[in-house]
């Protein structure tokens, strides 16, 4: 299995670490049905730890690399027009997450009185983050990791890894986890994967502006579907099919995850227009993913159990 | 038990029946602790049926009522500052619901091309609605019966049913149902409460405008809690309190809602604001109930289980 | 000329000075073609004074009325789709204004540092607003008188008259001033007339929330176009016409003005429809009158010399 | 004078002509001082033209390269941290521009009915756009030539030339004109200055998505202030200073744009910053730029003669 380790920063390699694009150099090289293992920064590139909190790095004017992918990988064979398929095998999890708050950033910036930077280590043991309150009380909270960054290179644009647009990206959608496929759209030759920013466990919306974030070695299955031209990524979980759309306000991710729903619906299930927009009107499920990063996430998600295939009746 | 009416549209009551405002007349008493029955109006005032749909309704210039509701009843007792509780005990469902797409209306307005109004009508039984495509297929969504609109009146202003906010009203929430109690700020002398718009089912984020709509007659529990004020409407049901805020932009909503239950955190289970904050970052879940409204309805979730009281430990 | 004076708040008369609504009792008569003077409350109700400042009020725990109106003003013959013509004639000043920044309200709120309420005093004469900084310079502002608030009764909606919408309302709109006619859509019997809230002179948007306020006697020329219907305000000035629509987000205020001047273009100057779009894109200017009130204003302006009569070549 | 030609499209240089980015090669280097003559495209790459309208290009298929800019220019000793200063000295004008509506672009896209591509050519001459309706009335538009898109390189992102941002970019704003200097901040070695997207006149919001565009030849003069950090694009014209901020939703440009204005007039004119914030809620007028590209731009003007130096009382 090929090995991909994280891309050290030592060189000044901002541009390379913290950006999609095109005209970034590739990293390694990736066969369709290939199985890989990305080593990953979390989303503080590794730098917050319990010897050196938030608060630390910032007064002592240590740069803070803000979200760093392992990336990009070439896909052989991705073409424009071409769907990428991951599939999320395995995800790693270190003994200890961090959650942080910074100024200037996180959901209720502006809305809760201000407040220096806060980090919050918490321990992972036996499929639980235990989180424990200023008064010692503790908390167990079940795990669900999953990649919270991943994409491909947008045509021509060379776009911050802070961003989740049509390319993917900071989408912190928790479906993109063990068991369950991406897919991708492919819009530059050999598609450039990235991704980083593994997360143990979120609630939805993300609101503080992280989640608990850790490092992780992933584990990964590459596809190609050729020429199967998508307009945003799509996940599959065995139990539903969903459609991730990222836009700002969030009632227009949501128009667009819900268009895109409704657009499959029309091409592989036969659905008409009309019928598909009432139905998800009266069966689909939301989450909201994130409204942190500069456009917000959301994905729109019907069961499989409830949709008949063409020719079914 | 007191059975409560709903008033007919016979005498142009188009205010008393479409606002919630403290100059309306009450049209019945209640003490806190009884259980009444109250029979309720669809969202289209009962006018739309399969021998009449929305487009019969709209091209004979119909009077097409928006959103009536059933109300308003005065609670004796309710003072401003006071917290109105509904305990929702029973919800009739009829044997048909209706689907509706109206020009001008729902959360792909302008995204979808441009149609005529349009009219489903789904049969209700066994638990379930039955939805019946364009081309026969059939498909059989499990039923989740609730409350769309409910809410007591405004300090003073005369609000249309349309409008969801934080004296309630028109939130479409799918968690008003059976076995959950609503909690909602009492604004004026009698609180002045008033109920319509059931939903068989309905999807996340209601897309297209409507869920499936029903007439129903609700069986309630009123009570009171004397000197508690709430800004926004709360429900808890056996496993989770949620609070619910109404706003624009749909991210705006998050944010109150979000806020809301921190001070919930705060005041109820002594957690320290930031631990709060990063609490709900990592464990809370979020349903956007609709986007279709003239303010969107979100509802933020935590479960029960992970909440320990003050001084456990 | 009748002279109508302001309603005092003895009576706990919160509804009627502090809500546009049909539920209201008006306190006047008016025939169309009639002049008169109305005496109306600054913005504070005329609380905030330099004896007693914004945050003595909210320290002292007094009531601070949001925005009242004198009104509502019955006038003779009007009926739903007619519209109000409101010509101002004059427009009195007294000697010193207020400005004012209070917490939780304001463009900038939770993005500035947050604050105390603020208040100053600026004197008024020989047509300058002398605002004096803190260090003592003196900037002079040319006075530009007009009616911040100003609207008819909603069709059943009692609504705060803290609110601009169709109905007209807070609208802040440097326009509705001496020599300019203000054209309202007439939604009840009467129309029900109210204004208030005039400043001295205001910066577009109105970034802190307030503009130079002051109390005044207002002198109005009312009249009634029969049977024409607008739907939102209009003013037309010696050499302008211009559309006034108030929505949230900002853009979606400039797309309503933008629409509407497009109908006016249509109606009656006898532009095709994208003829009218395309001029507005190179020839109309764009007034943002405030960012600070639950719905936000714009104005659409275009100068009466470059639109031709129909049948003029 | 050194003259810069523009790039042409043969070699596939979609990258290096639509976006602002650090890993583009310059096309040219210019040394403070200089006065410089700038070829530009219209914003359709000169391709739609009275032979062959927007409709033919979209029905042959043709390439339709948005928003294309000459550049990228180096700037020598240009380094993050300096500002750089582009006077506008002259812009020339063809005989004709064109105006055009794009379906699925424009502030009006999904509220008017949809349309194909609409092309309107209209001749320039005498000073005057001559605006020709369909039915051959003819409308005289006094011009505003200026400069719709010019930025510099983003620190690490590739941008699309088609956003507005903190680099400058698609501003739309007529200020940029002859007569006046716009300040940008330099994020990379060398700054790497673009421009296009002339305009002969603009109505403000650009509402339909268009101007009247028109291809240039642009005279500038380049000069750098050495370690001045500006956040954001600032106008300087003979009679007023201006702050120039992008952001969705359109007040949020507005607060931006505020809030620069506000730093402004501490650091140079020594206002205390309540006092600055409640002068511009007097004072200051605001353009809205374009609500048409993927941020909106809004432009905060204070007239020069309202502000006094420090110490002058």
């Amino acid at each position: 299995m090929k090995k991909i380790k994280k891309t050290p920063f030592k060189h000044l390699s901002y541009i390379k670490n913290c950006t999609f694009g095109p005209l970034n150099e590739p990293i390694a090289k990736v066969k369709p049905g290939e199985v890989i293992e990305v080593e990953t920064w979390d989303c503080f590139a590794n730098v917050v730890k319990p010897t050196q909190t938030l608060k630390d790095v910032l007064e002592k004017g240590l740069p803070l690399y803000d979200n760093p992918i392992t990336g990009q990988i070439y896909i052989e064979g991705a073409k424009p027009g071409d769907t990428l398929v991951v599939e999320v095998i395995d995800i790693t999890l270190p003994d200890m997450g961090v959650t942080a708050v910074m100024p200037g950033f996180g959901g209720l910036e502006g809305w809760l009185q201000k407040s220096s930077p806060l980090t919050k280590f918490s321990e992972i043991k036996n499929g639980k983050v235990i989180y424990t309150l200023k008064d010692g009380r503790k908390i167990e909270i079940p795990i669900n990791p999953f990649i919270g960054t991943i994409g491909v290179s947008p045509a021509f644009e060379g776009t911050s890894t802070i961003i989740p647009a049509s390319h993917g990206g900071n989408m912190d959608v928790a479906d993109v986890c063990p068991g369950n496929k991406l897919y991708l759209p492919v819009a530059v030759d050999g598609a450039l994967l990235g991704l980083g920013d593994v997360h143990a466990v979120q609630g939805d919306g993300e609101i503080c502006g992280t989640a608990v974030e850790i490092p992780s070695v992933v584990t990964l299955k590459i596809d190609l579907i050729k020429n199967k031209r998508i307009d945003w990524p799509r996940i599959v979980s065995p139990d539903e099919i969903m459609t991730v759309c990222s836009s700002k306000p969030l009632e227009d991710a949501v128009r667009l995850a819900s268009l895109e729903m409704i657009r499959w619906l029309e091409e592989e299930y036969g659905f008409e227009r009309y019928d598909a927009y009432m139905f998800l009107s009266v069966a689909s499920r939301l989450r909201v993913a994130q409204i942190v990063d500069p456009l917000f996430t959301v994905v729109v998600k019907l069961p499989k159990k409830l949709l008949p295939r063409k020719g079914e009746a």
